[in-house]
């Protein structure tokens, strides 16, 4: 049996069909993925069977490893192949064949939106805002754990719960933003699996057909989605080096009398600005006389490298229209799906309902585990050890943009978070540059990804939380190394016209 | 400091300015607890005072000691109150007060919508559909859950994961679905938070405002706020003792062309039915003729107590357009927040984009934790003996029905899951019957709280799954008790018009 089986797994998959189309738009690694996937569909290659090893496919058609490893990662992805440390990738078992006269979905649904131009077997990623996975303080994530895991309550909270959210954690966090002054007499609070989803059910309680919403402009992708799908009017107002132009804002109200602002005060995504103290007081007020609803997206703030922390807009409006976001999210583990909304009892209420609906209460052991976290004051041992290391995290990107990057780049100088903002010289654009850095191994995500009106085609986001300082320089040297062939490219007026048509 | 402190919080509040409504139409605990939210927001009561004794103040107040809890229970659940065991109940400390000028969120936003009629203080609610939390496989759960944690993947558990699912759990349950013959080629899968979130995605991804969604009648409230929330029109599809009546479906079929049917085919909450296997087919043969977009949610199917397992629709369809939608939650721990969907590549495609925009991903420390519990065979085992310990209430619930409740009435004879739905002979209303079981401590879920279509007045549902036999027993005895008092009471004609006219 088991001779049987190790012979079965031995059989190498015949891939020598596949024909590839160099030409083509979709990718190289894309094309490889369809062409082994569709093998499998007209039984050529079966379960069970081996693929090639990647050196040794590159070889036989030509291809760079790298798009080899990434068409098997994304088969692995899908499921169709199974990866086995020091055996190789092997087809999945095979699934009953569908029937041909198949419903076409792709026909009937809507199409899918447009992906974030991420690369595979990249080296370095400036991609993904998320804190670095080796400072994961996990001795303590242990022992807090088995600690939630034995203790008394760990049948309550394997039971269903409430839509509000596990009550020792909700009332811990109520009580907390009481002593700091942040909650008011009249405040609730309302636990959500991240500020994804509190942003989420905010959308779905405040905005109908057409209703404006005020969105800083460059603005985080996943914001603009949520109010999107809930059919608002996104008014994008611009954002400097102190956050939201408070000028621009004021003419924006006075011109689509928005329903809700949506701010993100301290340390921005996608730009790591910060918004002053005067700016924030002008934003209340404004918010007050006009009756809008501030959403105050509050998940970095946590997150200071240096400088005085700043009052958040929610402590400066006694008026109670300001709506609190916040997260464990970006300061612990982003794994444990953890944020919440402190406002108005009956701005909570109604969340609760609309949360019912959505998924009826968050996970409760992670809820449990965080609370532990908070209360046994590692959270704030973990926050000033990633506080220390944000700062050295912070001076090597700023060192290598000053240090790397062509004359005539811009860039924003956050005190805190895990994001800056690059707007390159013309004639380079973002999507250029990112195609010469991703061939050269290192990725990030490009202005256009996070329009809110303006398109920012020489804008880029670089996510530097992530990366270790030595990581850091060494990317954005890659990245200048790129911008300067890619100017040095543009200098040839055909080259120069073929990138203008790109656009 | 430690002395200051207990004399402060032996201070007992006055609560002597009190007055009650019994004629208002808010429930006696209602208006307690909001008189004592006053005397705290005008100051009259502070931070730190120990409320009197439920006790005490029942007898101070001439009410029932449950109304009195029923009272401190929502204000514990709201934050403003403590409760200290053995030591009484407390005010929680002070809030820092907003402007009297306060936004009027109420007239700004949505009415929320009506809560179900649940009491505070029961003695046996059949109202929630959910496992018995004593019979959770405590030591197995901490055992594997350490495993986890300890494990080497804990750190790539912690950080950010993918809007697809934890990889090794999805690649385990697709497996699975392959093996056992409901995955077919082309198929994908993507985790939700339960199978409430399911639902909610695939509202979002299939409907469009106003279009027609054929859903069962009477159907799980839950469902059907998420298909009008997407502004679908409901079209109700009558069940009986096999599920969704077949010939009234081709008839909807004819008249609304809906574009999705939602089913549970095996024991349907509320209704505790299950399809046969006939009506299985017709559907899948409906659907595929029409065209019509099957959404199978399979959460109950583990949960046979007797008779022979039936194939999906899903196995059924070799068509590819149904949907299936499964959940630890029901099966295992529902505060972990683990459900799936399996479906054709492209719809689950489309679900990760929405999943991303309503929340990300799941957690990931839940998905780990119940793979572990599902490859070590403890899940299968706990399922065995769920199944055993369920086949016993199931016959403790349906034999107190034959024997306490009034002659006329009918009741459903589910084979499996959590609930079974009773019909009361006139002049009853469930309306009316809860009032009176409330009152006795036996709560449940009225008719019209799960009405797709038709008012379901004299239909209730009994969620059994929590209770003992001997709870069941006792549950039901008393409902019948309450039954006959109101049957009696309404044979005085004056009684009985009044009792039409609250209807």
């Amino acid at each position: 049996m088991l001779r049987a089986n190790l012979v079965r797994w031995s059989c190498v998959a015949n891939l020598s069909g596949i024909e590839l189309d160099p030409a083509s738009d979709t990718p190289l690694y894309k094309q490889l993925a369809e062409s082994i996937r569709g093998l499998v569909e007209n039984g050529t290659v079966e379960a069970g069977e081996r693929l090639p090893a990647t050196r040794e496919l590159a070889g036989q058609l030509g291809l760079n490893r790298t798009t080899i490893s990434s068409a098997y990662a994304m088969l692995e992805e899908s499921g169709l192949l199974e990866g086995h440390v020091g055996r190789g990738s092997f087809i999945a078992r095979k699934f009953q064949a569908a029937n041909t006269e198949k419903m076409d979905w792709d026909a009937l649904l809507p199409p899918l939106g447009p992906l974030p131009h991420t690369a595979h077997g990249v080296e370095i990623s400036f991609a993904s805002s998320r804190p670095p996975e080796d400072a994961f303080p996990l001795a303590q994530f242990r022992r807090l754990s088995k600690g939630v895991i034995d203790g008394p309550d760990a049948a309550e909270i394997l039971q269903l719960g409430s839509p509000h959210g596990y009550l020792p954690l909700r009332r811990f966090l109520l009580a907390q933003a009481a002593d700091s002054g942040i909650a008011r007499s009249g405040d609730d609070l309302i636990v959500t699996n991240g500020c994804q989803q509190a942003l989420d059910l905010l959308a779905w309680l405040l905005v109908s057909d057409k209703q404006a919403v005020a969105v800083e402009d460059p603005v985080y992708h996943g914001l603009l989605r949520v109010f999107t799908r809930a059919r608002a009017k996104i008014i994008p107002v611009p954002v400097d080096s102190a956050g939201i132009d408070v000028d621009l804002l004021r003419e924006v109200v006075e011109e689509h009398r928005p329903r809700v602002l949506v701010v993100t005060p301290s340390f921005q995504n996608p730009t790591g600005v910060t918004l002053s103290l005067e700016r924030r007081k002008a934003i209340v007020e404004i918010a007050q006389r006009r009756g809008i609803v501030l959403v105050e997206n509050d998940i970095y703030s946590d997150l200071r490298y240096r400088g005085k922390a700043l009052p958040t807009l929610k402590e400066l409006d006694a008026s109670g229209q300001t709506i609190l976001l916040r997260s464990y999210s970006k300061v612990s583990f982003p794994g444990l799906r953890v944020g919440w909304v402190i406002a108005p009892r009956p701005v909570v209420a109604r969340l609760a309902e609309i949360k019912q609906i959505s998924d009826l209460h968050s996970d409760q052991l992670s809820q449990a585990i965080l609370l532990r976290f908070a209360q046994s004051g590692e959270l704030d041992r973990h926050l000033d050890r990633t506080r220390r290391a944000g700062l050295e995290r912070l001076n090597a990107v700023t060192d290598a943009c000053e240090r790397f990057l062509p004359p005539g780049t811009k860039f924003t100088r956050p005190d805190g978070g895990m994001n800056l903002w690059i707007e390159l010289p013309a004639p380079l654009t973002a999507a250029r540059l990112l195609g010469s850095a991703q061939a050269r191994g290192v990725d990030f995500l490009p202005g256009p990804y996070f329009s809110g009106g303006r398109a920012h085609e020489r804008g880029l986001r670089i996510s530097f939380g992530g990366l270790s300082p030595a990581q850091i320089k060494r990317g954005i040297q890659i990245l200048g190394e790129a911008a300067a062939a890619e100017l040095s490219a543009s200098n040839n007026p055909a080259d120069f016209e073929m990138a203008a048509a790109l656009v």
